[in-house]
């Protein structure tokens, strides 16, 4: 891979560029672009005319600048995500339609909570997550459910710390993290009230592959005041019904 | 932006790269990327490992290669199709809810129908549409609709062919696909019978953003003795009340 003067490769360089969008910054000029991925003015417009021409990326009328279709089709189309996100998308649907809240389909990815889906429910409360987002592992429930089945290499590297406190009930003592964790191998469920938001409950529970592998954390978001108990036991059913899709040969 | 010698850029050699994945072919070798990518066998090896450094490719156990979950984070959560499709899932599900049958949601890419979203129901006819798949502009519903509301420029070189029939019913004829395409513009509806797949009609109807621009089209496929007026209706519905939430400040 063709190396700058500063060592970094032209690939690291797109991710940088890509890595400046987010929900919040959809479209941006090339100098804003260049901002925020520190690369010089010249390397900007050298990175963004080169993905402009792929399609990666897309001018608007003012010259400014947005993610392209293209990129979000060659990230879709061939995806584990896309595939995964297809086989939970009827169950989430079935959970949603009982439990009316957030509905929420959750992967590991480089040591944190990356949220795949996410139903909402017109009238339900508050939830920070959205989709392509991600949180700490420790913090929400989704998270306790992948960091409890993942590499337990994993499992230590974020028990050794530091625990950020998302919320002040986030659970950021390590021996207490363990327990939690024990916990939710033994009970095949997480219920995580006020970790992420003071006003909210997590429930949240393993989705396995054929071999049983986890591959995926199903949780909603519910008020706190609110039972878990019907939560956890659509929550259940569901996970069985997207173990059972991502069997079959074909999504 | 640094090029081979065959003056094709770093950029141009990871988007061939990416292509070489799709939903039959989610995992890979590097040898296999390399000859589908037709790239010698070191720049397969150069670029394949620059990218999974990254986090775009990722390696199973067997050093097989397939899409990051990265990439698809990258792509998905500074992205317009995101914001678009989080806009219309709560409408697609309420025609799907009434139809029963697939619904679609489409945009126009590059000169074709590319479709972002689509819900399927479990007993639903056929549907060869897939997301993140493409279809000719002028086969399918929804590409009629993008087509006879997308630019001048783009509709007249559609209609100086060729135009590919994908099923004996697609339109080929470029002064009645002339007709079709204002009677779309005129009626704000399309029906398809057959076009696509003999035994399905498509309906589409244009998803406009606020300032009355057309963004996506939105469509639903029936078996061909389903009277069309009812999925009509609910998609004319739903367009309207996309429409809303798009025009909010945020989705």
């Amino acid at each position: 891979m063709a190396n700058s003067r500063s060592g970094e490769t032209v690939t690291e360089r797109i991710v940088r560029v890509l890595e400046t969008f987010d929900a919040d910054r959809t479209v941006q000029t090339t100098a804003e672009i260049g901002r925020r991925a520190r690369l010089p003015s010249s390397t900007a417009h050298r990175v963004v005319a080169g993905l402009v021409e792929c399609g990666l990326l897309e001018r608007d009328e003012e010259q400014r600048v947005r993610l392209g279709m293209r990129l979000w089709e060659l990230a879709l189309r061939g995806s584990h995500a896309l595939r995964l996100r297809q086989a939970a998308l009827p169950f989430m649907e079935r959970v949603q339609a009982r439990v009316r809240e957030h509905t929420q389909l959750a992967v590991l990815e480089n040591g944190e909570t990356l949220f795949v889906e996410r139903l909402s429910h017109p009238h339900a409360g508050a939830n920070i997550t959205r989709i392509a987002g991600r949180l700490p592992l420790h913090a929400s429930s989704s998270g306790l459910v992948l960091l409890a089945h993942g590499p337990e290499e994993l499992r230590e590297r974020v028990l050794a710390g530091p625990l950020e406190a998302v919320s002040p009930k986030t659970v950021t003592d390590p021996a207490l993290l363990r327990r939690v964790l024990a916990g939710v191998r033994r009970d095949g469920v997480v219920v995580a009230p006020g970790t992420v938001e003071a006003v909210s409950t997590g429930v949240a529970v393993p989705v396995r592959e054929g071999r049983g592998r986890v591959v995926a954390a199903l949780s909603v978001v519910l008020p706190r005041s609110t039972p878990t108990g019907p939560a956890a036991e659509a929550l259940r059913s569901a996970a069985a019904g997207i173990s059972a899709a991502l069997g079959a040969r074909r999504p």
